[in-house]
Protein backbone atom coordinates (compact mmCIF):
# COMPACT_ATOMS: atom_id res chain seq x y z
CA UNK A 1 0.00 0.00 0.00
CA UNK A 2 0.95 3.29 -0.68
CA UNK A 3 2.97 5.25 2.09
CA UNK A 4 1.81 8.13 4.13
CA UNK A 5 3.17 11.50 3.76
CA UNK A 6 4.40 11.86 7.47
CA UNK A 7 5.86 8.17 6.97
CA UNK A 8 7.47 9.63 3.98
CA UNK A 9 8.58 12.53 5.99
CA UNK A 10 10.36 10.56 8.47
CA UNK A 11 12.02 8.83 5.88
CA UNK A 12 13.47 11.70 4.29
CA UNK A 13 14.60 13.24 7.87
CA UNK A 14 16.10 10.23 9.52
CA UNK A 15 17.12 7.50 6.82
CA UNK A 16 20.85 6.86 6.63
CA UNK A 17 21.36 5.57 3.02
CA UNK A 18 20.22 6.17 -0.49
CA UNK A 19 20.51 4.68 -3.59
CA UNK A 20 20.94 7.77 -5.65
CA UNK A 21 20.65 7.19 -9.95
CA UNK A 22 22.13 10.20 -12.12
CA UNK A 23 22.32 9.92 -16.06
CA UNK A 24 25.34 9.39 -17.75
CA UNK A 25 26.26 10.69 -21.69
CA UNK A 26 24.64 7.48 -23.29
CA UNK A 27 21.36 7.98 -20.83
CA UNK A 28 22.20 5.04 -18.46
CA UNK A 29 21.33 4.68 -14.63
CA UNK A 30 24.74 5.36 -12.87
CA UNK A 31 24.11 4.44 -9.24
CA UNK A 32 25.71 4.94 -6.12
CA UNK A 33 24.86 4.82 -2.17
CA UNK A 34 24.92 8.07 -1.26
CA UNK A 35 24.55 9.82 2.76
CA UNK A 36 22.42 12.73 2.97
CA UNK A 37 20.48 14.96 4.92
CA UNK A 38 16.92 17.31 4.22
CA UNK A 39 17.58 20.96 4.97
CA UNK A 40 15.07 23.76 3.80
CA UNK A 41 12.96 21.32 1.92
CA UNK A 42 16.01 20.23 0.04
CA UNK A 43 18.54 16.97 0.05
CA UNK A 44 21.78 17.74 0.26
CA UNK A 45 24.46 15.10 -0.34
CA UNK A 46 27.91 15.69 -0.09
CA UNK A 47 30.88 14.93 -2.74
CA UNK A 48 33.08 13.58 -0.25
CA UNK A 49 30.25 12.27 1.85
CA UNK A 50 30.49 8.30 2.21
CA UNK A 51 30.11 6.15 0.63
CA UNK A 52 31.59 7.05 -2.34
CA UNK A 53 34.90 7.28 -4.32
CA UNK A 54 35.73 6.40 -7.85
CA UNK A 55 32.41 7.97 -9.00
CA UNK A 56 32.50 11.37 -7.84
CA UNK A 57 32.93 13.31 -10.89
CA UNK A 58 30.84 10.80 -13.40
CA UNK A 59 28.53 12.04 -10.68
CA UNK A 60 29.03 15.64 -10.96
CA UNK A 61 29.47 15.99 -15.23
CA UNK A 62 26.23 13.53 -15.18
CA UNK A 63 24.66 16.50 -13.17
CA UNK A 64 25.75 19.50 -15.03
CA UNK A 65 24.65 17.56 -18.33
CA UNK A 66 21.04 16.03 -17.05
CA UNK A 67 19.87 17.82 -13.66
CA UNK A 68 17.59 14.40 -13.22
CA UNK A 69 17.96 12.41 -10.29
CA UNK A 70 16.42 9.20 -8.58
CA UNK A 71 16.90 8.09 -5.51
CA UNK A 72 15.17 5.04 -3.64
CA UNK A 73 15.38 5.09 -0.17
CA UNK A 74 14.36 1.70 1.55
CA UNK A 75 14.50 -1.62 4.34
CA UNK A 76 15.47 -5.07 3.64
CA UNK A 77 13.97 -7.33 5.68
CA UNK A 78 13.93 -11.66 5.17
CA UNK A 79 10.79 -11.10 6.58
CA UNK A 80 8.93 -10.10 3.76
CA UNK A 81 6.18 -8.46 5.74
CA UNK A 82 8.60 -5.80 6.73
CA UNK A 83 9.64 -4.11 3.79
CA UNK A 84 8.84 -0.43 2.57
CA UNK A 85 10.20 1.54 0.00
CA UNK A 86 10.22 5.28 -1.05
CA UNK A 87 11.44 6.67 -4.59
CA UNK A 88 11.75 10.33 -5.24
CA UNK A 89 12.15 11.86 -8.49
CA UNK A 90 13.88 15.22 -8.23
CA UNK A 91 16.45 17.82 -10.03
CA UNK A 92 19.81 17.93 -8.77
CA UNK A 93 22.33 20.56 -8.59
CA UNK A 94 25.93 21.07 -8.00
CA UNK A 95 26.46 24.13 -5.68
CA UNK A 96 29.77 25.22 -3.85
CA UNK A 97 29.44 24.18 0.04
CA UNK A 98 29.55 27.83 1.04
CA UNK A 99 27.42 30.43 1.47
CA UNK A 100 24.28 30.48 4.33
CA UNK A 101 22.11 27.44 2.71
CA UNK A 102 25.11 25.22 2.63
CA UNK A 103 26.01 26.24 6.00
CA UNK A 104 22.91 24.62 6.85
CA UNK A 105 22.65 21.67 5.08
CA UNK A 106 27.10 21.24 6.26
CA UNK A 107 25.43 21.48 9.89
CA UNK A 108 22.74 19.02 9.32
CA UNK A 109 24.85 16.38 7.45
CA UNK A 110 26.94 16.79 10.62
CA UNK A 111 24.21 16.42 13.21
CA UNK A 112 22.85 13.64 11.59
CA UNK A 113 26.51 11.75 10.86
CA UNK A 114 28.87 11.29 13.84
CA UNK A 115 31.67 10.48 11.60
CA UNK A 116 31.29 14.06 9.98
CA UNK A 117 31.25 15.78 13.61
CA UNK A 118 33.89 13.49 14.77
CA UNK A 119 35.62 15.05 12.72
CA UNK A 120 36.82 11.51 11.54
CA UNK A 121 35.83 12.12 7.85
CA UNK A 122 35.75 15.46 6.09
CA UNK A 123 31.87 16.65 4.89
CA UNK A 124 33.96 18.17 2.17
CA UNK A 125 37.67 18.18 1.12
CA UNK A 126 38.95 20.07 -1.85
CA UNK A 127 37.01 22.06 -3.30
CA UNK A 128 34.24 21.46 -1.84
CA UNK A 129 31.05 20.93 -3.05
CA UNK A 130 27.40 19.86 -2.47
CA UNK A 131 24.78 18.42 -4.42
CA UNK A 132 21.12 20.03 -3.83
CA UNK A 133 18.52 17.90 -4.84
CA UNK A 134 15.18 19.88 -5.17
CA UNK A 135 12.05 16.83 -4.77
CA UNK A 136 9.49 16.80 -7.46
CA UNK A 137 7.40 13.60 -6.65
CA UNK A 138 8.04 10.83 -3.61
CA UNK A 139 6.17 7.61 -4.14
CA UNK A 140 6.35 5.40 -1.37
CA UNK A 141 4.48 1.50 -0.94
CA UNK A 142 4.58 -0.40 2.11
CA UNK A 143 4.00 -4.05 2.68
CA UNK A 144 1.53 -3.60 5.63
CA UNK A 145 -0.55 -0.60 6.40
CA UNK A 146 0.74 -0.63 10.54
CA UNK A 147 4.40 -1.09 9.63
CA UNK A 148 6.60 1.22 11.70
CA UNK A 149 9.11 2.97 9.59
CA UNK A 150 11.81 4.93 11.08
CA UNK B 1 39.67 0.38 -3.74
CA UNK B 2 38.71 -2.29 -6.54
CA UNK B 3 36.61 -4.81 -5.32
CA UNK B 4 38.33 -8.29 -6.52
CA UNK B 5 36.47 -10.46 -9.14
CA UNK B 6 36.13 -13.34 -6.16
CA UNK B 7 34.50 -11.13 -4.03
CA UNK B 8 31.90 -9.77 -7.16
CA UNK B 9 31.11 -13.30 -7.34
CA UNK B 10 30.04 -13.73 -3.44
CA UNK B 11 27.99 -10.92 -3.65
CA UNK B 12 26.14 -12.15 -7.19
CA UNK B 13 25.88 -15.06 -5.23
CA UNK B 14 24.60 -14.41 -2.01
CA UNK B 15 23.48 -10.89 -1.63
CA UNK B 16 19.92 -10.78 -1.04
CA UNK B 17 19.02 -7.52 -2.53
CA UNK B 18 19.71 -5.21 -5.18
CA UNK B 19 18.00 -1.61 -6.67
CA UNK B 20 17.31 -2.15 -9.67
CA UNK B 21 17.17 0.88 -12.65
CA UNK B 22 15.12 0.58 -15.87
CA UNK B 23 14.70 3.71 -17.56
CA UNK B 24 11.36 5.17 -18.13
CA UNK B 25 9.72 6.63 -21.26
CA UNK B 26 11.28 9.79 -20.93
CA UNK B 27 14.56 8.46 -20.13
CA UNK B 28 14.41 8.70 -16.68
CA UNK B 29 15.60 6.09 -14.07
CA UNK B 30 13.03 4.23 -12.41
CA UNK B 31 14.21 2.44 -9.47
CA UNK B 32 13.06 -0.19 -7.23
CA UNK B 33 14.64 -2.75 -4.85
CA UNK B 34 14.60 -6.44 -6.10
CA UNK B 35 15.55 -10.12 -5.43
CA UNK B 36 17.37 -12.33 -7.59
CA UNK B 37 19.21 -15.51 -8.18
CA UNK B 38 22.06 -15.84 -9.65
CA UNK B 39 22.19 -18.92 -12.55
CA UNK B 40 23.58 -19.93 -15.44
CA UNK B 41 25.38 -16.96 -15.73
CA UNK B 42 22.69 -14.75 -15.83
CA UNK B 43 20.50 -12.40 -12.99
CA UNK B 44 17.16 -13.27 -12.90
CA UNK B 45 14.32 -11.57 -10.84
CA UNK B 46 10.88 -12.40 -10.42
CA UNK B 47 8.11 -9.78 -11.57
CA UNK B 48 5.94 -10.98 -8.30
CA UNK B 49 9.33 -11.33 -6.80
CA UNK B 50 8.90 -9.43 -3.04
CA UNK B 51 9.99 -6.28 -2.81
CA UNK B 52 7.61 -4.98 -5.57
CA UNK B 53 4.17 -4.18 -6.26
CA UNK B 54 2.74 -1.17 -8.44
CA UNK B 55 6.04 -0.68 -10.31
CA UNK B 56 6.13 -4.19 -12.15
CA UNK B 57 4.08 -2.75 -15.08
CA UNK B 58 6.54 0.01 -15.58
CA UNK B 59 9.03 -2.51 -14.98
CA UNK B 60 7.93 -4.61 -17.60
CA UNK B 61 7.03 -1.59 -19.87
CA UNK B 62 10.86 -0.06 -19.40
CA UNK B 63 12.33 -2.86 -20.60
CA UNK B 64 10.58 -3.51 -23.97
CA UNK B 65 11.12 -0.43 -24.76
CA UNK B 66 15.07 -0.11 -22.99
CA UNK B 67 16.91 -3.03 -22.26
CA UNK B 68 19.54 -1.03 -20.26
CA UNK B 69 19.15 -2.23 -16.45
CA UNK B 70 21.72 -0.88 -13.64
CA UNK B 71 21.97 -2.89 -10.68
CA UNK B 72 23.55 -1.78 -7.57
CA UNK B 73 24.69 -4.44 -4.27
CA UNK B 74 25.89 -2.15 -1.55
CA UNK B 75 26.22 -2.55 2.63
CA UNK B 76 25.41 0.12 4.42
CA UNK B 77 26.50 0.73 7.61
CA UNK B 78 26.91 3.25 10.42
CA UNK B 79 31.32 2.28 10.16
CA UNK B 80 32.39 3.49 7.23
CA UNK B 81 35.32 1.38 7.25
CA UNK B 82 32.58 -1.52 6.57
CA UNK B 83 31.21 -0.03 3.51
CA UNK B 84 31.22 -1.51 -0.03
CA UNK B 85 29.38 -1.04 -3.59
CA UNK B 86 29.42 -3.52 -6.73
CA UNK B 87 27.88 -1.94 -9.91
CA UNK B 88 26.28 -4.33 -12.20
CA UNK B 89 25.35 -2.70 -15.92
CA UNK B 90 23.72 -5.37 -18.18
CA UNK B 91 20.46 -6.10 -20.42
CA UNK B 92 17.11 -6.95 -19.20
CA UNK B 93 14.95 -9.49 -21.26
CA UNK B 94 10.85 -10.37 -20.12
CA UNK B 95 11.10 -13.57 -20.55
CA UNK B 96 8.43 -16.14 -19.61
CA UNK B 97 8.79 -18.53 -16.60
CA UNK B 98 8.60 -21.83 -18.13
CA UNK B 99 11.08 -23.72 -20.64
CA UNK B 100 14.42 -25.62 -18.57
CA UNK B 101 15.79 -22.20 -18.22
CA UNK B 102 13.38 -20.48 -16.22
CA UNK B 103 13.11 -23.99 -14.50
CA UNK B 104 16.61 -23.48 -13.22
CA UNK B 105 15.80 -20.17 -12.09
CA UNK B 106 12.99 -20.57 -10.67
CA UNK B 107 14.93 -23.47 -8.27
CA UNK B 108 17.16 -20.95 -8.22
CA UNK B 109 15.02 -18.13 -6.48
CA UNK B 110 13.51 -20.83 -4.17
CA UNK B 111 17.14 -22.29 -2.60
CA UNK B 112 17.71 -18.66 -2.17
CA UNK B 113 14.71 -17.02 -0.53
CA UNK B 114 12.82 -19.15 2.23
CA UNK B 115 9.81 -17.31 1.62
CA UNK B 116 9.96 -18.87 -1.83
CA UNK B 117 10.54 -22.52 -0.41
CA UNK B 118 8.05 -22.63 2.16
CA UNK B 119 4.99 -21.66 -0.58
CA UNK B 120 3.92 -18.71 1.55
CA UNK B 121 4.95 -16.08 -1.35
CA UNK B 122 4.45 -17.73 -5.12
CA UNK B 123 7.54 -16.94 -6.86
CA UNK B 124 5.35 -15.91 -10.03
CA UNK B 125 1.23 -15.65 -9.83
CA UNK B 126 -0.77 -14.55 -13.17
CA UNK B 127 1.26 -14.91 -16.08
CA UNK B 128 4.47 -16.30 -14.72
CA UNK B 129 7.31 -13.76 -15.95
CA UNK B 130 11.02 -13.31 -15.34
CA UNK B 131 13.35 -10.96 -15.74
CA UNK B 132 16.65 -12.20 -16.93
CA UNK B 133 19.81 -9.74 -16.67
CA UNK B 134 22.73 -10.65 -18.77
CA UNK B 135 26.09 -9.02 -17.48
CA UNK B 136 27.70 -6.58 -19.34
CA UNK B 137 30.17 -5.09 -16.82
CA UNK B 138 30.73 -4.72 -13.08
CA UNK B 139 32.65 -1.98 -10.91
CA UNK B 140 32.96 -2.40 -6.89
CA UNK B 141 34.30 -0.37 -4.52
CA UNK B 142 35.12 -1.48 -0.97
CA UNK B 143 36.73 0.82 2.06
CA UNK B 144 39.45 -1.30 2.82
CA UNK B 145 40.95 -4.46 1.61
CA UNK B 146 40.56 -6.71 4.29
CA UNK B 147 36.76 -5.90 4.10
CA UNK B 148 34.69 -9.50 4.60
CA UNK B 149 31.84 -9.27 2.12
CA UNK B 150 29.38 -12.00 2.63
Amino acid sequence: MRLAPDAIDRILARWPVARMATLDAAGRAELVPVVFALCDGALWTPIDGKPKRGTELSRVRNLRRDPRVALLFDHYDDDWDRLWWLRVDGRGEVVPARGPAAERALAALRAKYPRYASGATAVSSGEPTLIRIAVERRLGWAARADLAIC
